[in-house]
C-alpha cells in the first residue's frame, strides 16, 4: 500500500506567518527529497530574501528539485485592476498545468486565496484546482480569510493568529525579519 | 539614526507551523544577509528536511552565515527526565553565549517554550536571555503555551491555531510535509 496522500493545506488568518511558513515547508519538503514549486500570485519584481535563499537552493540538488515562480504583479491599485486580474488568470492557467503535469509532489499556490479576497479570481476555480489535482500531490494554499468552500475542502488548517504586533507599540517593520 | 530594533518574537499556539514559519523566517533573514543562528532546544539526532536543507545552505554565502544546532535529546521521558533537564541546562548556557557574542543579527530558539512546558526550565531563565540581549538582536521563541511572562515581554507574537487537522480523519502522517 502507498501511504502518500496528497494533503490539501490551507495557511489563513491575520498573523504573520501565512507564507513564512510555507516556505519553510517548502524548505522541509525539499530537503526531504520533494520535487517543490511555489508560485506566488501577488508577489512579483522583488526579490525578497526567502526567494533569494531558495534560489540557491535550486543550484543544490540533482535529484529533486525546487522552483519558485512569481506570477503576481505586486501591490493591488484600482488603477491596474484589470492588469491584476489578467496577471490571476495566467498564474491560474499555470497553475493547472504544473497540477496535472506530475512533474512535483508539493504545490504551494502562494497568496492564491488574496486573489479572492481582492476578486481577481473565484473561490470555485481554486476548488476545481483542488479537485483536479493527483492523489499523491500535496497543495498548500496561503492567504488571509479562506473562504468556507476551501476550509471544506481541505486537510489541514491552519489559522495564524495576531496575538501582538510591533506596529502597535510603534516599532519600524524590521528588513530580513519582515519583509 | 539606526533603525535596526531587535523584536522578540514568539510563535505559539496548537497548530501547525510554530518551528516551519520559524525555519522560513530563517531563511528570508539569511537571504536578505542577516546572520541566523537556529538552536533547537528538543529535537536531536534525527536530521530533519529542514535541517538539511539549511546545512546546504551553509555553505552557499562567504558574506554571511546560517548555522542550526541540535541541542535536545528528543522525545522527552520520563525515564530520562534529568538527562533531558540537563540537557536543557547546557542549551540555555550555549543561547546565553550567543546572544552575548554579537555574531549573530536574528537567534532562534526553537521549542524554547516546550523546555517550560515540560519542566526543563523556568520561565524567567528565558526571560532573563530577552533581558540581556544586545538591542539590535532578532530572537524568535517557539513552542506550545508561551506563559504569560514572555508574551509581555515580545514585541511580535502569532498563534497559530489548529482549525482542521488530517488525523482528524483518519490520514497518516505525512514525510517531507509534516516530519
Amino acid at each position: 500500500m502507498d501511504e502518500t496522500h496528497g494533503l490539501v493545506m490551507i495557511h489563513t488568518g491575520d498573523g504573520k506567518g501565512k507564507s513564512t511558513a510555507a516556505f519553510g515547508l517548502a524548505l522541509r519538503a525539499y530537503g526531504a527529497g520533494l520535487n517543490v514549486l511555489i508560485l506566488q500570485f501577488i508577489k512579483g519584481g522583488k526579490i525578497s530574501g526567502e526567494l533569494h535563499a531558495l534560489k540557491a537552493l535550486e543550484k543544490i540538488s540533482a535529484e529533486n528539485k525546487i522552483e519558485v515562480r512569481q506570477c503576481g504583479l505586486g501591490f493591488i491599485d484600482k488603477k491596474n485592476f484589470q492588469a491584476h486580474v489578467d496577471a490571476a488568470q495566467v498564474a491560474l492557467e499555470i497553475a493547472r498545468a504544473e497540477i496535472l503535469s506530475e512533474r512535483w509532489d508539493l504545490i504551494i499556490l502562494d497568496e492564491i486565496i488574496y486573489s479572492v479576497k481582492f476578486g481577481l479570481l473565484d473561490a470555485e476555480k481554486i476548488l476545481e484546482l483542488i479537485k483536479i489535482r493527483p492523489p499523491q500531490l500535496h497543495l498548500l494554499l496561503t492567504g488571509r480569510d479562506a473562504p468556507k468552500i476551501l476550509i471544506d475542502a481541505a486537510d489541514l488548517v491552519t489559522e495564524m493568529k495576531l496575538v501582538k504586533h510591533p506596529f502597535q507599540v510603534g516599532i519600524r517593520a524590521q528588513r530580513g525579519i519582515e519583509f
